[in-house]
């Protein structure tokens, strides 16, 4: 038992980076701009991450399938969506010190949207000075496109650009007909998505929350017009049921409804937006949006393909989760330092979501005596289908139990001199630290029935 | 039962669209050149490779751990590894009708080592007469590197120029340093990734076997140099038994060891291909590398960074596989048509592993009464951890099964009238089409340990 001190951990970055759950990629080179890789912690906790989100909206809902199309995007097909044309940010940069801008982050919002009812952009000027160098001397601002572009072919013609999808959601709409004839579905179905996109961030900050290239969940759910508000409702409290098993303290999360005109995305009629309350400040973690029969209407005209089911062009409820800011969530949510009761001792533990911790199970042994036991036993357990498991050996159980608190490790398993005598192990819990004995004859069941039962509980909301 | 007639499908293509495994990307704008996304039932089929592969590899193996880097790749890491340099294929154009080679596919071995011997490239003439309009008309021979690039900041200048990768092993090898210290490890351990790449490929031809896009299952293998045979020999065994588990007809594999000097990659000390026998031919579809020291060397040598370990830079044994191509050779070796033993029907039935079908198993009521009973007890086994499951209506019993069989579905429990009497199902088996019965009680356990035995059979080799 301890006394639960939660704070905001001084250098997140750093801890993640020391215990193998983000790197700065490519850092040997110095690094490219603000983009992360994940290290081997991190990227069980995404794995799981996504698969459980792909269990809770795919596979376990009878409404719902999977697709998986490409990153590389046919440019009409982003010209029906609307992204050549809307997908853009304004920028400014700085004739003295060529510092970049995102406009609206510059200036103040009643003087954005006063700049954005202007007609003549090309003369306007920045009345402010410039942020990092002080002067007041910045280029009128331009319309900078957020995607990130390719050449297909040998020569870089104009012709042969595609571009590295903004969001995955426009492969489920130019799929849709195709997804809907394979599996023989009525209305209402939905059809899932996990992958990578790409945008082409004017500015880049705050870790791993804002990055070129990420990686998202979306669900995209297709239904009768007159059926949307319920199939809202139904699936904007699905997403929030889905973090509020993930991120445990109520006073970090929030969602906004209904954002305002101005803020709607070109696609949305409404949209919903779950937020957290990162150390830098509130940012977004999802966003649910009613997109109407915008994208399957654009796409049947610019395609000249008949998109109707029924008769109709079905209307569509989207859930989008950005994953690597789910991950940083609940990394922060996670991150406690606790004073151990009864002791003079400190540790930082991450009480990841048992679900998501990267390792179900580690199997210690108490002395180097026992290791090889201990070993042994973990060779044994290491075909479990179910839960993952680690090994872990250190001078002495303390740091041991310390490491494996650091990285989220549900369970310890230590392997101590009583096992050779009655067969049996200590089992520590990792946030209440109680420690209970288990017989290793009964330990594969046990660990599946306690894994299959935390999964059984997040299913049922 | 069934007499059992493998044969090369006429057009495999057209039923890996029909049943929802393969559909053309962007198919409702013509298509972009050869690119595939993937359906429903590809997506489940992609996702269990891919976490079999991971199990198999990775979670279940004490040496190795995973990461996972960024697609967009720093410029120095690709000059570092040579692909700048050496990443490219020799092109040649016809001036009549501007048709594109790869002039080693062009002209014959000889003539192409005779041609790279070859001091003055740029007067070579290509005496064969170009295949699509017959003329002998070529440009001289051209270099053109694989890499596609993508542009990181708002001008296209070329500092911002940067890769979309070619492999995924170079995000092992520049966080080498950071995964070996955040998870203590010590020589020898493994890294393993999965994740897409990308190559400008000049002739993109055979469905899914050569794309742009693609995505690999990669695993680094780092020991001391003495050691590396003994290592070479128990991974390339280990990608052999991993195949064969999967691809169970002797005579469509086969495996091609120690590619000659000219054939060699310039980083591979020896490389050693399993092939398939696609319907076009054999082809690749894993290529296990010995690496030597050559990428840690270089990354060294490159970034000025130390990445010894005990004083040494550590060798590298390599295992690769390429997922879509595993996944059609996987769908080719599954597809049989058969005649059903005493009856005058056939079935199409698609024999994939037990635990890479799409659906472990469906539910399907016997008849229209019996449909809310099927699918209540379909709901109620949704939740289940470790198989997937999916339901069946048809018009009759034998079309739900075509159906399940054509998209590879285990086993599939049926609803009948003695269910309600007496609790019972009939169970019925893909492969050999037996029947038995089998009671609701013991439904989730008996599935959930028919599972386990597959994957820990699968596992023990």
């Amino acid at each position: 038992m301890s006394e639960n001190n939660s704070v905001i951990p001084k250098d997140l970055t750093n801890y993640l980076k020391h215990y193998g759950f983000f790197f700065p990629n490519a850092e040997i080179y110095g690094g490219l701009a603000k983009a992360w890789d994940l290290g081997p912690h991190g990227v069980e906790l995404k794995r799981k991450l996504k698969n459980l989100w792909w269990k809770y909206f795919i596979t376990s809902n009878p409404h719902n399938v999977g697709c998986d199309s490409q990153i590389i995007t046919h440019p009409q097909v982003l010209a029906a969506s609307g992204h050549l044309k809307n997908f853009h940010d304004w920028l400014v940069e700085c004739r003295q010190c060529r510092k970049r801008y995102r406009l609206d982050n510059l200036i103040s919002t009643e003087q954005f949207l006063a700049f954005l009812s202007q007609k003549d952009k090309n003369n306007y000027q920045v009345k402010k000075n410039c942020p990092h160098c002080g002067k007041n001397d910045f280029h009128p601002p331009r319309q900078f496109n957020l995607l990130l572009t390719t050449n297909l072919e040998i020569t870089e013609a104009k012709e042969n650009v595609a571009y590295l999808r903004p969001e995955t959601c426009q492969g489920i709409f130019t799929n849709f007909a195709l997804i809907q004839r394979s599996t023989h579905r009525q209305l209402p179905f939905g059809v899932g998505q996990i992958g990578k996109s790409f945008r082409n961030e004017i500015t880049l900050h705050h870790g791993i929350f804002r990055t070129r290239e990420f990686e998202q969940m979306e669900l995209e759910f297709f239904c009768e017009p007159e059926e949307s508000e319920k199939w809202w409702n139904y699936w904007t409290e699905k997403a929030w049921n889905f973090l509020n098993q993930i991120i445990v303290n109520d006073q970090k999360k929030n969602k906004q409804v209904d954002l305002s005109k101005e803020e709607l995305p070109h696609y949305a009629k409404k949209t919903q937006d779950l937020y957290f309350n990162y150390h830098f400040g509130w940012g977004e973690l999802c966003s649910n949006s009613h997109r109407g029969n915008y994208d399957l209407s654009q796409h049947s005209q610019h395609s000249q393909k008949d998109l109707r089911v029924n008769g109709i062009i079905p209307e569509v409820i989207e859930v989008s989760f950005g994953v690597e800011r789910l991950m940083l969530a609940t990394l922060q949510d996670a991150y406690h330092e606790e004073k151990v009761v009864g002791s003079q001792t400190e540790r930082t533990v991450l009480r990841l979501p048992p679900l998501l911790a990267p390792f179900f199970v580690a199997i210690i042994p108490l002395s180097q005596q026992l290791r090889n036991t201990a070993y042994q036993l973990y060779l044994d357990l290491l075909p479990e289908v179910s839960f993952s498991l680690t090994y872990e050996e250190a001078t002495n159980i303390g740091k041991a139990y310390r490491r494996q608190d650091a990285i989220g490790t549900y369970y310890c398993l230590t392997v101590d001199f009583q096992t050779a005598q009655d067969n049996t192990l200590t089992l520590r819990h990792r946030d209440s630290m109680k420690q209970e004995r288990i017989t290793i004859s009964n330990l594969k069941n046990y660990l599946y029935n306690l894994y299959e039962r935390h999964w059984f509980e997040f299913s049922q909301k």
